[in-house]
């Protein structure tokens, strides 16, 4: 796409400073933008602003020149968004069941849904209204997906599970594997059949490829409004509670219950049966190896008060000098005894 | 479904005891159990029964009533497992080949295969008796998947790999993705061609999501028996013994050799090129740096006997007031020189 | 596949010893290679080339007898690597864009591609010249893929994402999911929009399961050359530079800016917001949490200079033998003290 500068500045409503016939391809950060892009700089940038590629700046009405065609507009970021919509083609999908798409016995689908090519929506699964489900999706059989939800490329959705309304599940992600259960008996693993589910409750966002067990009875739950990353990991029968943020990598070991308003780090870690507490913070990399009561700040492994993990890290730092002063110090005490002799 | 509690009692052939006419939907564990589900309650959770949100308990027969509508059985555990079954509606797939799924050329399938719409069973591929492919499998030119195995949804298995028989793998695995192999002159990194394969023998079990990459030469070697829980990489040419248990996240580097028998605990990783002694177990998030001999219990990075991890772990917690005391110690060994001057 | 050791002594150009009607039916590393296939062994394996279990060995001419049919060559490798490509058949596929793919509307597909079966090229998509996209490959709207690129089974490339040339992403890989960004207000989290895209640079090699999320605006870079293995996020915003490898499991938070030729060993983590520079190692699991320099070879959580982190896993070691030396330590200048009195 390519828009004069003039038409920019008719479109977020600014006054322009420089030549109208220039050419811009694309909006960009100040940091990135190239010599066909327009980018904008509020008062903290507008030294940056000068310096950067861009072809075009916008700044704030009542700056100062910085050297290169500028838009000067009331309102700088309500002005970029602006320009982000009009430089990004909208996307747009065919309202329906795509003919190739494989919709199996007893279905049950809603109004307004867009199914698309290579969606797999097999017997007695439930789509509610406006769901859309991007190609080579999985929903299986006795599963139900509710109202206005929006389900990525090569997502699946095993057999008996139910996500809520409004829920957003991105690319490769498995809602509903069978949970890690064996029995050992002479170093052979039997496995334990896993006939639960998983339950998805209302406005919950899931990452890519994330893996969510089905539970071995009854429910893997997690919570309504709670926002998992990618490549996250939830063992069968947790139950995760509402409102959470689960960053990149984390894992949760089976049958934890995590309360509301928990925040875990990237690539933190838990054991199973535990209980963990709500309205916490786990930084980046805990360890949680028991039960964690609500409202803490916790890091570590194993994990601990915040603060201490920082006084501990601090003590660290200083260890291989202890040690020598250490030695230092039973040298002298030897030669004290040394000396009395 | 919804079934009465008269009907439930004759199911699982126990006494009644409260209103038959009961109507009850589900059936779930103790601490979930809603208004029209019905749970169980051993020994151990027999207190718990009487305050549980359930609308009826199954109870073991001479037990005493717990203030809810209850069905007293010989085998508690039976019974419940008669319940699960009856609530969970059986699933039910059309045997044969989907005429919606690719088929190669030169491709074998034997018998009763059950293979669902958009699988790709790509040219000169062999699919043994009682296979399952989910929709979206793709399993590559002269792949191999032994008799019974079942293959969820959106997983890989690349071309010359063999799945042996009886294996699950689960969703949005790849089985023979390229090792991570390059030589570096001057920055850049070239690509060693990766040409061996995976071999994945009898009984094995694989989670979701994931990654194990083919050989450079020769074959990656998943032993028999050994189940792996979801997001585990295995690097090229490794070799992994029979029953093995790898649980969620562990990352295995390339050309490792694990003995039988070896338990690796979420988020373990290795470096490669590495012998793991078998019938060893090594705690969550253990960090493997070198050869390990048969038999232990470790933990901790760099990886220790799990016994000293925990003494390291206490001593830790009491460096920082151990450093104070050393400073303590230094002032006062001062002050006994500067006193004997 | 079958060959007799007197038709492989002359696929090689070699000189036989021992038996020429033996067949062979594959070729395999010295420490694997089983009773029906050759394997090879140079100076350093002379000795395991007796004892191994393959009924024929490769050897350098000159070298003595190892009580086996063997042939011998100038060059051992080059031998091998003959072999194995006459024991791999080749794969082989048909130009064009199968019947059952699914293009969209104005879409541009270049010369000499293969589109596989069930692969989807969305509206306004762009294809370069020779590009193989396997089944179940979904190419987004406006997304493009350049020149000779290669893309396997179940990879998502979202939206507006533009893949440069000669790039290989391997299966079940997932480009463009949206970042993980919310704003929270009262405890319940609300989205922001992504509506940036990711740019993967030409000769990029991208493992299996990876999550590279889009802007939230502008682009989230991988530079040119770089290799990703399995299992990595990458969060929005990141540039990662040219010639980076970046090991299994390794996460990188949101807007991290990451020099050139960065090595991440695996299951390394990074916060996000920070600058890496170039040239520089981190060993496996280390945790970034700050800005770091040029030219550094670090490791450990924090992380921290490599000989550093040795010299503290080293007193570490040492600490709770040195809490007892404390003690005796304390009680000796206690003793000390009573005896002054």
């Amino acid at each position: 796409m390519k828009i004069t500068l003039e038409k920019i500045a008719a479109l977020v409503k600014g006054r322009l400073e420089g030549d109208g016939a220039a050419v811009i391809e694309g909006v960009n950060n100040i940091d990135a933008a190239g010599a066909k892009e327009i980018t904008f700089a509020d008062e903290k940038h507008f030294e940056e602003a000068s310096k950067c590629g861009a072809a075009a700046v916008i700044l704030p009405e009542g700056e100062g020149k910085v050297g290169k065609p500028s838009i000067y507009v009331a309102d700088v970021r309500e002005a970029f968004a602006v320009l982000l919509k009009t430089f990004t083609p909208p996307l747009s999908f065919e309202k329906g069941v795509s003919p190739e798409a494989h919709i199996g016995k007893d279905v049950s689908i809603g109004k307004d849904v867009i199914i698309m090519p290579f969606a797999v929506v097999d017997d007695h699964a439930v789509i509610g209204d406006g769901v859309t489900l991007y190609p080579h999706t999985y929903i299986g059989q006795y599963a139900e997906v509710g109202d206005g939800s929006l389900i990525y490329s090569n997502v699946t959705v095993r057999e008996h599970c139910r996500v809520g309304k409004r829920v957003i599940i991105h690319s490769s992600t498995v809602i509903g594997s069978d949970g890690f259960g064996f029995t050992t008996k002479d170093d052979v693993h039997t496995k334990v059949p896993q006939v639960g589910c998983v339950v998805v409750e209302d406005d919950v966002e899931i990452g890519a490829q994330v893996g969510i067990d089905r539970a071995t009875t009854g429910a893997t739950v997690i919570g309504h409004g709670t926002k998992i990353d990618n490549l996250v990991h939830i063992g069968h029968n947790c139950r995760i509670g509402a409102n959470c943020l689960i960053v990149a990598q984390v894992g949760i070991s089976g049958s934890t219950i995590v309360g509301d308003n928990v925040t875990f780090g990237g690539q933190t870690g838990t054991v199973g049966h535990i209980h963990i507490g709500g309205h916490s913070v786990y930084a980046a990399r805990s360890g949680i190896i028991g039960d964690m009561p609500e409202g803490v700040f916790c890091s570590g492994f194993p994990v601990q008060p915040h603060h201490d993990w920082l006084r501990m890290q601090a003590a660290l730092k200083k260890l291989p000098d202890m040690m020598k002063k250490m030695k230092a110090l039973e040298k002298k005490l030897a030669a004290y005894e040394e000396g009395k002799k």
